[in-house]
């Protein structure tokens, strides 16, 4: 199909200009299962709604998508309590960096959002409720593998077991947030869930492809799943839009000016809205934690489209 | 025609079971002149592109813009200087009120991004630049008469004097960021032409009618503006949804979807990039400085429409 | 001795006039065994350099001492590393409530002092070193009863294992300075320290006759212990002056003007360089976390006796 | 008298051990006028109770005395309303830079203690009360020259004049007092007060001389003035020990063990209560804003003497 040709072509192209980037950014080296990434690879995706997933470069390699499993164990919260949830995390840009613990201080254990570190560890006491951390991990990894259209998605154990041995960070705004009254399971059990959520491996096409989800809108058809309604695809963007590239949300949104999440593997989820799901990859990071080489692809392909939420 | 028919009666039936409720919020009252507001007043306008402006309520009585002049002036900055401005003051959300001095404090002096004050008052000092503040502000309302199809779109001076007389927190913040080298006017100048920009007054048909540039995008037409490129409509949105009712920025953007701005006189300005600008007012705020009953009705009206940028 | 006469009548009216009042403050309840003490007791206990320790009131009934324990576990800490303790603890007043993280954040996992719980859980993390808990608890115990001149001071394993179940925000400052690379043992080992040298267990007689080591400047005789040396109670002093009684630190040292280290459990050291070591216990707190009884009565003792260290 | 020759020698020996360093700290660069000063200068002085004045080095240069100045305008301001003065400050030591506005914020407007800027601007507001700047500068100057027994204590209006241009960032803390309402007087003429006592200019000699009441503690004598009672002299001593060297003020009192107040003009007065005052100078600070030889030089001066408050 002719669309495909052009979109696969101006991908090729992207990946062809941008690949060669002497300036990578950093890999991030905090986990150390991370730091063994090869900071040469990239890959993007595209899922436009209604057709099939485009990829160049290495699209079909597996990453770590970290932070952007938060996306979906929202979803799944939301789907679980429903608006219940913002009685314990906000839905506020929290203006600080992805792991501070100042705002919980100031605001008594409520994280600002469910897409800083804090917020999404009270989404995973959400998912794990009286459960235990496998079965509420079945639930995660289940609608990643249903989304992406893809059984083989999986939780890479030795990124998930290097978490668990260094996220002292992440245990302390738990046990600061359980000090709070703000945590219902036990520590060790919600901090599983986490780190393995974040631990779940994926390509750009799973990804563009489960993200289709998000971008269907109120026209899902074939892409609907009964977690991401019409609405709740709304809202999710809307939270990426405004919260989902850390203290790097704002620039984003003005010069991009459409939803996306980011990791610390070096991916990107971004969604245009009523048109396609976009993945991109590589593994150096900016100073602000996202991929450089993803977000400059992601701009060229955008700005070369004229996609916009502001201007449809 | 037959869609204005239709919206004008929606409008009404809007104005007209929220005009009715008793929880109205609270008049600000820390500047004077605006404690007078009568908060039984409330009115609404929607503007669609390429169509007439449609009202409702008390659409056509003044108000005090307020922070909702910020969008014109913002505009104008960027027409001066470009994206020079963005090495005086940032583009993201900042999680405080919006008069705070602690950010500017950590930041050395570079706001967060130019919708809370510091902001407005870094690009208050863009725009006066080396001439009076008659002359700048001039242009100021120039450009919102020019939008607004309106030549008597003016300056409140009982408004602007008493805001001048009890404006001690801006006067801390104006000096705070002179000490820290990101002022270059007078002080006293500076705050002149943001105590008066903040003055306009205009209704909510005024109001609806200037927003209409910015959600016109590509096919801007008959709504075009030099100052209003499509670009820069594109960009005023982005910030408008991730700033623009301070810290309760994020939660409209989840329940509403749309690119707002507010002042605390009461007013509210909503775009639907393509669609249409809405313009709605009432004196009562909520505890967030947004007014009650107007964000109600926005919320309203495009919940009915279903209007959101993330559903096109 | 007729000394010892009048301070003994002294403490009695003291404790007459003041154990009478009927506002009490409040008993702490975050640690589940301390809320059980009784609001009424009050003891007070005056250890003056080369004399015997005078008792009034409850002076001879065991409380849990809580933070004044960190003035012996630093003593044993400079023992050790001697200044090199203070590359991973700071030595200036904090400003902040003794349980604040978010100066740890801004300061890059570095306490502010060593009585604020960060900076005594680096302490304890010091005297563990490579030991077991245990070994490195009877250190700490094995001083106390050499200053107190008495086998009995003991921990309380009820009030240690109810600190251990509740105290989830120390475990999150311990993990948070884990993360920042400034904790070396394990977390639940230091922790454990800290906890059980929280849970010690004094009477005011024994803590006074403790404390006179550190009052006993230069001229210490039978009161010297290879652990107080001379420089190092002038420089403990120092600290309690400073930063002993949290955020009402500066307000004591205004109207006391002398040394003093207060614990949750409403006891409360305080030291007369040269003359004395005061002790006083009342359960009840006012909404600093000081002891409301024991600071009126140290207050009134030093008022009466015009002792202060800033009129010799 | 042998006494004074011994000290004479051992100042002579400090200044020309300590005076030779190479590492002298940076002059004060933000205030245009204190850039000028001459960073090879460098003088002491002890004036013992009871005793006559000892110098040594450029002890009988003028230089500013800057935030010295406090400890007499704070005098005046207790004399004039009492202790009804700290419902307008604090007592606590601030944790944070001299000139910070955060802790402003948090604390609505009321100042941590009176010797950050903030705290000196209150009780400038206070001196000030209904009078003219001239009168309450009178009284201050009156104050000094008394103290110091010499009619030619003057504030030096070339400096004056250089704080009144470039202070915006006290312009700032006070307008935010303002609106916080802990401002009763009129901006600019409280901050004339302000830069103008802050201007003041002495010598060492006549520097240590004030001193002297200070120290003199309850056998005042010949040193006794009106303003400086005992109580008053102990509450300022003890103040200077929390809060009198800024952030730093924990680790001098840790390594001092004496009350001392600094000012960026290189100057520090220290009290030794019931022995003498001792006032250092030279125009190099550190980088906590105190002067590094002078600070050196009092820590020589005091670890020679014995002399802290902590071991009488």
């Amino acid at each position: 199909m002719k669309v495909g040709t052009e979109l696969e072509d101006l991908l090729a192209e992207i990946v062809g200009r941008i690949g060669d980037l002497a300036a990578r950014g950093r890999v991030a080296t905090y986990i150390p299962e991370l730091a063994n990434a090869d900071i040469r690879q990239f890959g993007i995706a595209v899922a436009p709604v209604g057709g099939a997933t485009v990829v160049a470069g290495d699209g079909d390699v597996h990453f770590s998508i970290q932070s952007i499993s938060k996306v979906f164990t929202l979803a799944l919260a939301l789907d679980r309590i429903g608006s219940a949830l913002w009685r314990r995390v906000g839905r506020e840009p929290s203006g600080d960096p992805f792991n501070s613990i100042v705002q919980l201080e100031y605001e008594r254990g409520v994280p600002r959002n469910p897409f800083i570190n804090a917020g999404a560890i009270v989404v995973a006491d959400v998912l794990l409720d009286d459960r235990t951390p496998n079965t509420a991990l079945d639930e995660v990894l289940r609608l990643c593998q249903r989304l992406a259209r893809d059984k083989s998605v999986t939780i890479d154990q030795k990124v998930a077991a290097s978490e668990m041995q260094t996220g002292s960070r992440n245990r302390a705004l738990a046990n600061f947030m359980l000090a709070e009254g703000n945590l219902k399971g036990d520590v060790e059990n919600v901090l599983r869930v986490y780190f393995e959520q974040c631990s779940i491996s994926m390509t750009c096409r799973q990804l563009a492809t489960a993200g289709r989800s998000l971008a269907a809108c109120e026209t899902q058809g074939s892409d609907s799943d009964p977690i991401i309604t019409a609405d709740r695809a709304r809202r999710l963007c809307a939270l990426m839009m405004t919260c989902g590239l850390y203290d790097a949300s704002g620039e984003f949104a003005y010069r991009g000016g459409i939803p996306a999440k980011s990791g610390v593997g070096g991916g990107i989820l971004a969604i245009v809205p009523g048109i396609a799901a976009i993945a991109a990859w590589s593994p150096g990071l900016d100073d602000k934690g996202n991929s450089l080489l993803a977000l400059l692809a992601i701009e060229e392909l955008i700005r070369h489209k004229r996609w916009s939420v502001f201007s449809p």
